[in-house]
């Protein structure tokens, strides 16, 4: 183990290198000048109304997580049903989270006016001030999220004595996915908060501004704008941020778990394979600082060879993991190496796969896209049919990638064994990591966008003039071609670790017996049909697990969990998409009242009440993002107690088959609808203010909270819930009705 | 055995009833007034052209059943993998569907003008002759439904020599849900054709009628008005019809096969639970005669009269039905009657809530259509995100009265013992029978409004005045409340009627073996891992067979057949979403080039082409519903030969639980758009011709397509899917790869 033990300090170390990165790309950031006056009032304007949206916000997400870690607390020290660690672990899972999205915010708000200014000079100066923002963001997501990560390990590992390694093992996994399931419920909150009030802004603001008012986005006379950057920043970067820290650690947490049950009997195996995913993700954060200084581009480089540069970026640091995870392997010696290499390999194809769909199905580029456009000729109604019927089409390519994938890591990493499900559930585990691994770069490729988004905002609002402008909305439009790419690693990485998570569902059931027959001799399971003994529990298979609980598709149990989870995924998107709605409505009627009242703002006389609506929207988001994150938290612990384990399983795997499918679809939707429109606004079908443009500004209304509220948060729905239900396993065995 | 012989004999009886009383409605409607020689042309014209689109469809129709009998056939004489019946069982399920489908179209056809006619005189006299058209559609599904399974009961009975009873048993269920699956494939089509028929020609229609020209609905010098009244029909009228004819034949047939299961060994108990389900039906027949005739009115009935007359006559039938269903299970002394009574007793009431819940989220009296109708003051984006939301959030009532609804009749039939499977999926079947029993009469309710609709075109066209208009609107705006019931009893006894299905699934599966067994002593399952003997099958349990197959959630195999299963859901909903929006957009083209190009009709100088709309919405149909309909048949098998039981299981359960909820989501989110629209034309926010009128009027026209085309086209793709499973699972046992 001494040899396990050496490797082990590589992940600490790297978490800091990423870190010490990101410290050192912001300080290059913030060399640079950040323009006119108007220019700094404007960018402090939109950063103080952030930092105001995420100091309310994460007093509200305080006190949730005060009332769950007091309730893990009593679970814990009061009823044996957790381990001591756990309330610890879901803190640090939340506050590490929220701390990414702070910081990456507080960069993203640093760097809008700069890149506006740089804007004035060249595109590819633009480009590097952007894209360096976007790479601290990136780089404090995989750095914060590693470095917790690392720092459990080391106290459950080296500090915490247990009588065998099997059960130090246990230990360290369910703390460890505890940790998740506090980055999870965070993330939900900044997802669903965050994505509620850049929704609320952006479409209020351009309901009554674009096409009541009739003035241009960004334009300062409407009162909504500086809300809508705001929104930007908190629901494209914080939000996202969020959302990817907790895929980033729910992937190697939860492969790191299954590892531990695949070994099961064989400590040093066991370790190794709890090792793997750690070290294929710290060497991906080495390969993606790499990649991120191969992003340069010369003086006066046109928008192809940027788009090409970022890509050589992401392309050689994707590269390099798949070499790299094959010498990590092999160092580890862990068993069945060009398997577990073979899984990791299809997890990124498959992502690539996902990504290049995403991107066929929403950029104007491709046919769909602009075939929603053309439905234009025939009014809103048409864009909005056309645009829900090719995003429900589109599902087809990402589903059938995951269900290839799922397939190909399961048979390589099991020796083609279909039985030997340990390895098989691992290597779908390892899959996931090996797509997530080289997120310092792919999310800094994502991140810039918003920032890039702002800087034109800014550069609007301080009438930089059109090349400024021109510039700043290349700069945007690559940040979507590069978005998709990302958005497809994000909803891959979620099918595969969800479904890595439903195996350590089944393991963390065991632990709950375990430590419940610390204090009897056997244990009955609520229903009274399985009687476990100690022996039983520890040598029992995955399979016989199921036979014993009967999580078949034949029980009535199992089937109504699949309802409920199919429900809950439909219910939790009507909730946010309602919230959005009705937060947007409370924007318009504020927007129109200023106009009314305020005398001079469209004249550009008098200033609008920006902070207004930027508490507008902060109140709705708060207000709205309760119900939907409460229900997610609750619902997987109301099924466990009511319907046992075979309804808590139905539950997540309903919720996993509907809400992957409806999360494709709506992000994909929602992108086509928004790029139609910048197609028509590109000249096409009549060209801006023309009717064709007109419906698809209604399509690109209805995309917003598809693309950026209600889809992306189905993610972080999937995966809390499991981690829910995973945490709360051991109520279900002490406590379930069936 | 005698005793149940001569009970048999009511089922054929009551079906010739449910016929003969047919007939004699239908001559009653005859005998009335077409009215004026102008209503009589323009019903001509609308009956041509609902003809002629039906001629069209079943030629289709009848190609695509003559190649699948030819590969049963195959399978059935050239390889022994199905029975010799199953060939002629698939044909007659689609020809009776057919049959009553156009039994029930020609009779509308014929009704509307009467319809029209005998408004000019009175409300209630209109109301007889809409539900008295109704009322023959009703019956004649019921009837032909219910005869069609009593010959082939008769004949696979008495002229079936089979060397054991077991065996007979056997061919009766299989080849019975054979000719459920030919119902399901016709019903397919149908909906899917028609639905495709109706909206292009609506949606086209308003578009450029209303929303262009500004001419109201129903207008004569619009060229899609006939087109529309058209697609009433072969939507409305002939495709509900053969998707009810599918639903009821389908919970018979699946709640046989399983009763045939529960008692297995016991033939007399066998047949007397195959019975069981038939025997309320045939009772229902008795019951919804009864209560139509209940259904009537005193001349000047006032709206609130009428609408207590309709719901007198559901009511009635739906409590007598819960009398004598009792009395039949009491008569034929199945075991258990209390607890199977029960399971009935529970279908009935979960309907009633899903209908009411329907009724709630849909009615412009509730607060939720009147949420989405207020939303139009900010604008079509925010009416079509409210509806999406509040359809969304709309699954939640119905969805959980399922799951109540399955516990309670798992639990009553079995007795309370969650073990006793056999008996309490028998449970679940016979409440979808409960639910559908009294079909006769709902369906009446339901079909009497499209009749309705089109009195109104008619009178629209003929320019009969307004008060013969209000009065055909007042029929109709009756029929959608109604309807709203028939709908709560369509989706839920969809959900119960396939979870029955899955478990025929397995039962069909067993005989497919033992049919192999004939020629071979043992059969090894494709993968090798299961060995089975003769003696294995016939004893085996459900949920050993369950095992054996490994169909539990930690498969792979099962799970990527459940990301297939949601993924077909969507995807078939996007096709047909899609259809509609090319078809109404060639409907568009053609109407603008009318008025464009045939001068005088805006000025009512000249008649617009209407049969050149009716032939462009056929072609449209026809083309658009074929690729969704072969997905639906051709995936199940594939995933059957790739995947095995496991997946194919997966795949069922999958499209069932994200189909099921999308389903509800859109039926509700059109069904309130549709009413949002009406109640601002009833004077509310503006009334007609105010901007929040025309937002609405958008929503509307997104909602076309959701409640009458993709909505219920999915509750017979996830019945259909099922069906071709178990009549495919003899060649998935044989050739599945794994």
């Amino acid at each position: 183990m001494q040899n396990v033990d050496n490797i082990f300090w590589f992940i600490p170390f790297s978490s800091l290198v990423a870190l010490g990165f990101a410290f050192y790309f912001f300080k290059q950031v913030m060399k640079e000048s950040e323009g006119t006056d108007k220019m700094i009032t404007i960018a402090s304007h939109v950063r103080k109304g952030a930092m105001a949206y995420l100091k309310q916000q994460y007093k509200v997400v305080g006190i949730f997580f005060l009332v769950i870690v007091v309730m893990f607390s009593v679970l814990a020290y009061g009823f044996n049903l957790q381990n001591e660690w756990v309330p610890g672990a879901f803190l640090t899972g939340g506050f590490f989270s929220a701390l990414a999205g702070f910081f990456g915010m507080k960069t993203a708000t640093y760097a809008s006016a700069r890149t506006a200014n740089a804007a004035r000079t060249s595109l590819s100066l633009a480009l590097r001030v952007a894209f360096r923002s976007g790479a601290v963001m990136g780089l404090v997501v995989v750095g914060l999220g590693l470095f917790d990560i690392s720092a459990w390990f080391i106290v459950l590992n080296y500090f915490v004595d247990e009588p065998s390694v099997a059960e130090k093992m246990m230990i360290i996994t369910t703390t460890m996915l505890t940790f998740g399931m506090g980055a999870s419920a965070q993330a939900l909150f900044a997802r669903v908060g965050g994505g509620i009030f850049t929704k609320a802004a952006d479409v209020g603001g351009d309901l009554v501004g674009k096409i009541e008012a009739g003035i241009p986005e960004d334009d300062p006379r409407n009162p909504a704008t500086i809300a809508d950057n705001v929104g930007d920043n908190v629901g494209d970067v914080a939000g996202m941020g969020a959302d990817l820290y907790e895929s980033y650690c729910g992937s190697i947490l939860a492969t790191a778990a299954l590892g531990a049950a695949a070994f099961m009997g064989n400590a040093e195996l066991q370790m190794k394979a709890i090792l793997a995913p750690m070290l294929i993700a710290a060497v991906g954060i080495i390969l993606s600082i790499i990649g991120i200084f191969m992003v340069k581009a010369n003086e006066g480089a046109t928008q192809r060879q940027l788009l090409k540069s970022l890509g050589r970026g992401t392309n050689i640091s994707s590269a390099l993991i798949i070499v790299f995870s094959w010498v990590i392997l092999y160092i580890l010696e862990l068993e069945n190496i060009w398997g577990i290499w073979g899984a990791i390999v299809t997890g990124l194809i498959t992502g690539i796969i996902i990504g290049r769909a995403t991107e066929y199905y929403t950029s104007e580029e491709y046919r769909p896209t602009q075939k929603i456009a053309e439905s234009s000729s025939t009014g809103a109604a048409t864009v909005i049919i056309s645009g829900l019927g090719m995003g429900m089409i589109s599902t087809a390519i990402p589903v059938m990638a995951v269900v290839v994938g799922i397939i190909f890591s399961f048979l390589f990493a099991s020796g083609f064994d279909m039985d030997n499900m340990g390895l098989g559930l691992y290597g779908i585990g390892i899959a996931a990591v090996g797509m997530l691994s080289t997120l310092g770069i792919t999310l800094a490729t994502d991140a810039y966008g918003p920032i890039a988004d702002n800087a034109g905002g800014n550069a609007e609002m301080c009438e930089l003039g059109p090349e400024v402008r021109k510039r700043t909305d290349a700069l945007d439009s690559l940040g979507n071609t590069t978005a998709a790419t990302g958005k497809g690693f994000a909803i891959g990485s979620a099918a595969l670790t969800a479904l890595a998570l439903l195996a350590s569902y089944i393991e963390e059931l065991k632990i709950g017996i375990i430590r419940l027959l610390e204090t009897a001799e056997s244990y009955a399971f609520p229903n009274g049909n399985v009687v476990f003994t100690a022996s039983d529990v520890s040598s029992i298979s995955l399979m016989d697990f199921m036979d014993f609980f009967k999580v078949n598709l034949m029980n009535p149990i199992v089937l109504i969990g699949i309802f409920i989870g199919s429900m809950m995924a439909f219910v939790f998107c009507g909730l946010t998409m309602n919230a959005v709605g009705r937060a947007a409505g409370k924007m318009v009627d504020e927007v129109r009242r200023q106009f009314r009242e305020i005398p001079g703002i469209l004249t550009g006389k008098n200033e609008p009440d920006y902070a207004n609506c930027v508490a507008i929207s902060t109140k709705g988001a708060q207000k709205e993002m309760l119900l939907p994150s409460i229900l997610a938290i609750s619902v997987p612990i109301v099924v466990g107690l009511v319907f046992g384990v075979a309804g808590t399983m139905g539950l997540l795997v309903g919720g996993l088959g509907a809400g992957f499918v409806l999360a494709v679809f709506m992000a994909n939707s929602g992108g086509a609808w928004d790029n139609a429109k910048k197609y028509v606004e590109a000249g096409h079908l009549g060209g801006k203010g023309s009717e064709a443009h007109k419906a698809t500004v209604i399509g690109d209304t209805v995309g917003d909270p598809f693309k950026d509220t209600s889809g992306p948060s189905l993610n972080i729905l999937i995966k809390l819930m499991s981690m829910v239900a995973i945490v709360m396993s051991g109520v279900t065995v002490a406590y379930s009705l069936m």
